[in-house]
């Protein structure tokens, strides 16, 4: 059975969640989770440029196949959707300049993946990431989440039902 | 009089304008200005990654000294906010790569700088730019913007009053 190696991510400005795993036909198998922190007090560009970087090193090292970003639901406040939106351009340019296919999904179908309904809580999810993937290891709730992205783009790829929500 | 090379960017995910000009004391030289655009059609992923390398490609060939970026004014559309972010992290991750500083301004920074009030019309900021830079050439409003950005940090480079709105 042919294995594909998918990294789903979670971008934010000051974590960056990753998550890598395994599927071959129906079976999952984890791989590796991490966080990408930047430094509060660098300025704006530094901060961006240490998301790209640790997300290079961590794509170099692991070389995934395909990449899933999860389309982060906008809030009211536009100052912090345009910060996640400065995350998420850097999230999902390293996949594509490493040449990897980058998919988005919404968060409801996130959740649905690892829980079974669209609209569990945090806690849920993570239980879920734990049951789907026994060895899974962690050190941040954004790496847990990223696994949950990476579970979720491991169940739809191919299936022509991700969403194209910001193309 | 030491000459300082300056790239002005203003940022957008279908077309993202820069502008270069040459600062040595109170005088100010035109070097260049153009347009990156993305194709509307790809994957945002992509889209983002041609931003990149557009911008990457210019900085390599006019090897500016410093950068601006403008701190756009944030609207009422999440979405519209969202994608502006994205293009905003690339095109202050593409020089804050290349080695060099960053710096943000307010849109009426920009403005005040060229029109000497903080709210001149379009028209008045593209006019201005001509006449500061009388052989200035550029082929899109954006790239018009991208130079009127980098007139301001020419003006304030080195006085610490610009803003640091998203640190």
């Amino acid at each position: 059975m042919h294995v594909i190696r998918i990294v789903g991510i979670d971008p934010g400005l000051r974590r960056t969640g990753w998550g890598i795993v395994e599927s071959s036909g129906s079976r999952l198998a984890f791989v590796a989770a991490g966080t990408v922190t930047s430094d509060g007090d660098a300025p704006l560009a530094e901060r961006l440029r240490q998301l790209h970087d640790g997300l290079e090193r961590m794509i170099a090292e692991f070389r995934p196949d395909e990449a899933a970003v999860e389309a982060t639901f906008v809030n009211r406040d536009a100052g912090a959707t345009l910060k996640l939106g400065q995350a998420r351009g850097i999230a999902m340019l390293v996949p594509a300049r490493a040449g990897l296919a980058v998919a988005e999904y919404a968060p409801n179908m996130v959740k649905k993946a690892v829980v079974g309904a669209g609209h569990g809580a945090k806690a849920q999810v993570k239980m879920m990431v734990s049951v789907l993937l026994p060895k899974a290891r962690y050190d941040s709730d954004d790496a847990a989440d990223a696994l949950a992205i990476a579970i979720c783009h491991a169940h739809h790829r191919g299936a022509g039902d991700r969403l194209k929500l910001l193309a």
